[in-house]
């Protein structure tokens, strides 16, 4: 549907709307693309090159934006086309062609543009008219074929008629395109003619040549020494967030689609699906759009998730009520969501539970897995209990709500709904649920006065005064603050990890773009000018609250930065919240705000980031592994984007850090981890928004800079072990417990309502290794299905193993009538796909031999996963000879 | 061809390009246009309503640019859409429908701008979209149809959808008109329709009105207080005389094509034709285009010239060589033309005399009258005899070349024809011819030793250090100059006209728009921030040259103005020449340069300009015949265009001024005429030329300010007389002898060359109130003549009257086989265009009974003009049973 980004972009929504595009292209054109065309893209990942390309079916893809010292280099040792292996997993089998264009996507240097009004002189041929021109013309053409043939492999070169906003009225480029064509050709020295990507594509391919190899990625990506696009990849951080907060929605509402049967009339998840594709612009996630465009994107994705929400509440209804049948459209239950979490805004937990109502909260979990979470609501009391679906009572944790947290309650809400929320809730309630896969389980929050059963109360201790050290944590995890507020050590005793740690903020200055050097830090660019410690030094004490769930730790960093430390009993990695904003601009700079993480962990230059969510890639400082770099900009130069997470490892243990958006990392320093988590700049960087960077939220005219509200996780493991908790924990980050809230009044739930289900056949559950990445009903009654191994080649000694899934366990109740395995965007089979693929030639040695899961066996209907593959199927369920109905 | 201009236009040239404009339209397009569309237009000529609108055969033209003091007046009382009588010869025999639109040629307020990237909102009616704005749209378009109704008479009003420069992508106009017109009849109060001028017209003409009146014209037009559009009527004085001086030329130019035969192979007139046709526009003789385009322009101009100078040159020499029949083409006589007279530069009389070769001129007279005429070509020698073409000596006078005259040949010979010419020529020789009409005669010049025979030497009076007057003039014409050297007194023997009399030059300082009022005097309009004299003060003598054929005083104005001012013995009226500029700038002031002519005269604010060249149009200072004005710019807001002269009289006498170009004008004061020579100023005046209007003239990249070079003519009549040196010398000046020179060694020529020659019958000639103003071979064998009678209803006591021309003797040698006269524009037949042209109802006493000539007996051939009638016929004639042939 777009030209996805792709540094900011989750493969599975890069999946998704390349899906939603490929179906549009072959119901619309009866077309299945050969070609990638991602020409704007500000650096291109490996998972593009190996999933998105080759795994879509692609032979080929295009692009222009990498690095101008690799592009120098590569016009030297004309090494801009090449077979780009962005796998290690997949070896040679997900190869693809990979052009990059000598300097733009704009047409040859010598003024070929053709717009009306262009500055190019068009080719006039009439002899009568004084701008005649056909020899000149055809001489600068010529010139600028020769001028690229000199630096490109084989007899063919490809010219991008075009850019930007151009073709407005296209009679004017093919008119001028026509006579050069005619009149290059009468010349003979070259052989010029309207071609495409497929066409030259296929002409390379016939060329027979063995192309050098390109692995990894192309990140970062500079276009002169002081400009790292490195920006971007925090710049809108809400919008970020609220582009990942609604694909992992949208995962579970196509399952709740898909159980309910997809509605011909109702809400459907279309609009958000739609919405979504479009966000994946590189113009969109990035952040790097006018702020009317990006509200746009915002609005849209608003529009979607209310139509999804209306049927993720029916979804669940219908599943709920006992005795309803698939198509089920009209339940009587009625379920209320809360999106507005993030601002501790949840109208139906902040209900009055005195007069015999309570709460009724179905967790619904998207993953193939039981799941273990501790959950957290708003609310009022604080004589609260909280019972189970078997009516068990449960323990629970009341934590008072931070002022932080508070104080931008009523602003957001006033600002996104329109309304003044009314008083405000004084409790988190936190209790653990346990919710089985691809289904929900049932809580129930009431008030009580008997004494016994309330939920706990925190402890508070504040540091103020103290001149000892500061352990927190109810479980084997520990975190150790030393007198100063600090954090020092972080010790695990079930692993025996010990590492000393410190947890900082600091905020880079924008460039201003006003010196000699015009390169101001922008949407686009990340171009520091100093940075600046943000000190903490004791003087605001932290405020620790301690219960049987879970530990928080508050700690006012400064006026514009709080921040929450978690450590739950039963988990073993630190949840951090963050609370940043609105970053000052009185003293005219824009900042750029990263927290970071110091270790005294021997990195080597060395760190990991994930490429679009999937792969981690091996980054060192001031080097790229294929090509010979100088860094003018040694902390934008190493900035990388983050997805999924980022790591550092010793050889004894790793540090990982998980996000819950796209943000932009680096390891400046050994033993150092750094997240850039919000940005407010006041210039523009000169790379076509044409606009500050400088984001507000305003009511009733008044605005103030945006305040950003976020968590990152992290975890120390021993060397080897962090794979798992990056996979399995990444996947709930992306996919967090679906919340539906109703009300009862008295107990009689359990009597008319299912209040725990799975989709699956109830003693089975995805292996560890793999996730259910779509599960969707589509408009012809098939259903889309999509499995994926979650571990690389050597990621991890057992989990890189082969998988294998059971559809008849996953389906217990349907009859599955055919499958049809397809290529990653479903716009194929896949078996005709790999026979039609061009097999390129690569220099240098073979590539290994790699582990895929073989063909399904219709029968047995058991997937296979190698490492990293995605399989694709569409589904028929034989409805009339299922076994028994849905519920 | 073209819209053009009405202000700065000949009405022949106007006939010309309207002509070739209406021949493309039917051939291409197989219509005939029935409405005119000057919608852009400076100001709209009375000619141009009675003369290119009616008698074209339109039913209506339409336009805006009308003072918008009028505009006001006119929205009041719904008189915006009029019967305009521009001819008080024609009454309403050629009334016309005359649609102002209210403000612009845009579309309505209110957003209705559909180019690609217009502020206008589109009209978006998928409501799915955000910008869904139907309701508003359609409420924006109905008011402004409510608003403009408001005003207009009739229920139909015309929105004009687009602009300049607008549709280079029609289909975003169309699309939203669709929508537009689609939705605002679904609405139900207005309904909108695509229309055209024609349909909009027969709404008009079917509503039977009677429509208010409208006489004279819209000139001047001012768009705000201190914007009167009068610069114009100068700017670029040396493109104006150039399209002059062609238009002259493609007259004559095509009576020779037609004697020779028109060559489907060799040079014709039809690229001068289409050149001049171009140079008619509204951004070209108006000197409003930006240099560049002016180039183009005269580029455009050149090339034609010097196709129909080389026909012109064999066409002659095909009438000169004896024997010659027609269709001649390869003569052997080579003749060559001077077309750089006015810098002082004609190589082939600059020849070497001395070798008994003599030059050959010969001189041809486009008009259909005799002329006598005093001829004037530079030479080398003081020794110089003059033959007729009989062999006789004839008198001749010897001037010697002013330095001024000198100083502007070799930059100017070096600027246009890119060489250097050779030694200067030290005379003029000045000699008088007579020339029969439609025909030539041939002069013989060579040197000579015999002292008796030899061309007189003027003789030379410097005027300083003198205390007496001083008096110039050999015939009935005397000026006389004070003792400080100015002009003091005219007389006139013959008539007993006497009368005071000062000519000055001054300046008028453009306005540079920098101050709080930001209109700046520019190409468009003439703002004067001050006047300044010119001040000659006796300080610079006076040069006096005396002979035999004319007197000469020879004035240096100031460093760039010199004048030279000529009384010839055989003609009663003054030839000035003026040489002005480089106008200095080194003071940072643009200047606009005005000669007036000064003289007791009681004229009661009263004067007199010509309409197009033609009719004349009685202007009253700071008043307007039809509506109520308050003048804010008393001297620009009484300037008007001068194309044939301007004249003021006080009941006993008429002083009249005629123009070798377009110019503005006025009478600024009671007995002064002002005309405007020239002007160069530093500022744009915002009207979208985008330019300062600072001509220069640039030899190796060293630039100077522009020089013109040029003449006016001047005659005191007494009272009632005066229109017929106007109308006669008039004509004289549009067409001025053409001069062809070659040269015999020995004296054979008149054994081997007709000497004289007349195509009309030697005792005919075209009444003295007729022009012959086309006669012109088609492509199609037919001839395009048309005949002009000169003069107004009542203008003249004797000539105002009906006039005959005989055609069997304007073409003695030829038989006509058919005659069908047609409209104006050669279009259709005559007879058709009447009995279709749409008869308007008119407010108001019935107009006056009209003299027309009737038709035309085929037999008889006499062709009747009454007052200011044109007649145009398309004549085919019997060549087959032609008496003899044409030579």
């Amino acid at each position: 549907m777009c030209m996805h980004d792709e540094a900011t972009v989750h493969y599975i929504d890069m999946i998704d709307q390349t899906t939603l595009g490929h179906k549009f292209v072959k119901e619309e054109f009866g077309q299945i693309p050969r070609i990638g065309w991602q020409i704007d893209p500000f650096g291109h990942s490996a998972v593009q090159a190996y999933l998105l390309g080759a795994e879509v079916g692609f032979d080929a893809f295009y692009f222009f934006r990498i690095d101008y010292q690799d592009r120098d280099t590569r016009k030297g040792t004309k090494e801009l086309e090449v077979v780009w292996r962005g796998s290690k997993s997949f070896g040679s089998s997900a190869d693809i062609f990979a052009g990059i264009f000598p300097k733009n996507y704009e047409p040859p240097p010598g003024g070929f543009y053709f717009e009306v009004n262009d500055d190019s002189p068009v080719v006039q041929d009439d002899p009568l008219l004084f701008d005649y021109n056909v020899e000149e013309r055809v001489n600068d053409f010529v010139a600028a074929a020769l001028a690229q043939a000199n630096i490109t492999r084989t007899n063919h070169i490809m010219f991008t008629m075009g850019t930007d906003f151009k073709y407005q009225y296209a009679e004017s480029w093919f008119r001028n395109m026509d006579k050069l064509i005619h009149y290059v050709n009468k010349h003979g020295l070259i052989n010029a003619l309207y071609s495409t990507p497929s066409i030259y594509t296929d002409a390379k391919y016939a060329a027979n040549e063995q192309w050098p190899l390109k692995t990894n990625d192309f990140f970062p990506y500079a276009d002169n020494p002081n400009a790292y696009w490195t920006g971007y990849f925090t710049s809108r951080p809400a919008l970020k967030r609220y582009v990942r907060m609604m694909s992992g929605y949208y995962l579970a509402a196509r399952q709740l689609e898909f159980f309910k049967g997809k509605s011909k009339s109702g809400p459907t998840t279309d609009y958000l699906g739609d919405a979504l594709a479009l966000a994946q612009h590189h113009d969109a996630v990035t952040g790097t759009e006018k702020q009317h465009v990006a509200n746009d994107y915002a609005k849209r994705l608003s529009i979607g998730y209310t139509q999804a929400q209306e049927l993720v509440s029916t979804s669940l209804a219908c599943l709920t009520e006992s005795g309803s049948k698939s198509r089920c459209s009209t339940p009587t239950t009625k379920f209320s969501q809360c999106l507005l979490l993030n601002v501790t805004f949840c109208p139906p937990s902040e209900m009055d539970f005195s007069e015999g109502k309570s709460l009724v909260v179905l967790v619904y979990n998207s993953l193939g897995w039981k799941r273990e979470d501790v959950l957290r609501v708003p609310v009022f009391s604080d004589s609260i209990v909280v019972h189970d679906s078997e009516g068990k009572e449960i323990e629970s944790q009341l934590l008072p709500i931070a002022s932080a947290s508070q104080n931008i309650r009523d602003q957001h809400v006033k600002a996104y709904l329109g309304t003044t929320p009314g008083a405000k809730p004084k409790f988190w309630l936190a209790f653990p649920v346990s919710v089985p896969p691809l289904g929900f389980n049932t809580y129930f929050v009431s008030s009580t006065k008997k004494s016994a059963s309330v939920s706990s109360k925190s402890t508070l201790y504040s540091s103020q005064g103290s001149k000892d050290n500061l352990q927190v944590g109810q479980g084997n995890l520990k975190l150790q603050y030393n007198a100063a507020g600090a954090l020092s050590l972080y010790s695990d005793r079930k692993t025996l990890i010990e590492a000393n740690f410190e947890q900082k903020y600091k905020y880079y200055i924008g460039q201003d773009g006003n010196g000699s050097d015009p390169q101001a830090s922008g949407a686009y660019i990340f171009r520091p000018n100093g940075t600046v410690p943000i000190k903490t030094d004791g003087q605001v004490p932290l405020t620790v609250l301690r219960g049987p769930i879970l530990d928080e730790v508050h700690h006012q960093i400064n006026s514009w930065i709080y921040q929450i430390t978690r450590v739950y009993k039963g988990k073993d990695y630190v949840e951090t919240e963050f609370i940043v904003g609105p970053i000052p601009i009185d003293d005219g700079n824009g900042k750029e705000i990263a927290t970071e993480i110091v270790t005294n962990m021997a990195t080597n230059k060395t760190f990991y980031t994930d490429s679009s969510g999937r792969d981690f890639i091996k980054r060192i400082r001031d080097y790229r592994s294929e090509w010979k770099i100088e860094v003018h900009q040694p902390i934008a130069g190493n900035y990388y984007p983050v997805n999924l997470g980022i790591y550092v490892e010793d050889g004894s243990k790793e540090l990982s850090v998980l996000v819950d958006r796209s943000v932009g990392g680096s390891s400046i320093k050994d033993g150092q981890i750094e997240l850039m988590l919000h940005r407010r700049l006041l210039h523009d960087d000169g790379r076509g928004v044409a606009e500050a960077l400088n984001e507000t939220v305003c009511v009733d005219k008044q605005c103030e800079g945006l305040i950003i509200e976020g968590k990152y996780y992290l975890k120390i493991d021993p060397q080897g072990e962090g794979a798992r908790w990056r996979r399995t924990f990444g996947q709930e980050i992306y996919s967090p417990l679906l919340l539906a809230f109703s009300e009862q009044d008295g107990g009689n739930w359990a009597n008319s309502h299912v209040p725990k289900f799975s989709a699956m056949d109830p003693t089975y559950s995805l292996p560890d290794n793999v996730a259910l990445l779509t599960l969707q009903e589509l408009e012809d009654g098939t259903v889309l299905l999509r499995f994926a191994h979650l571990y690389e080649a050597g990621e991890h000694k057992d989990l890189s193993a082969l998988a294998s899934v059971n559809l008849k366990r996953v389906f217990p109740d349907k009859k599955i009538g055919k499958i049809i395995e397809t290529s990653l965007s479903a716009n194929q089979e896949r078996a005709a796909m790999e026979k039609k693929r061009l097999k390129w030639k690569v220099q240098g040695p073979p590539a290994d031999k790699v582990v895929r899961g073989g063909p399904v066996d219709p029968s047995k209907l058991v997937v296979e996963l190698g490492p990293m593959e995605i399989r694709t199927f569409i589904v028929s369920f034989d409805r009339s000879i299922s076994g028994k109905q849905l519920l």
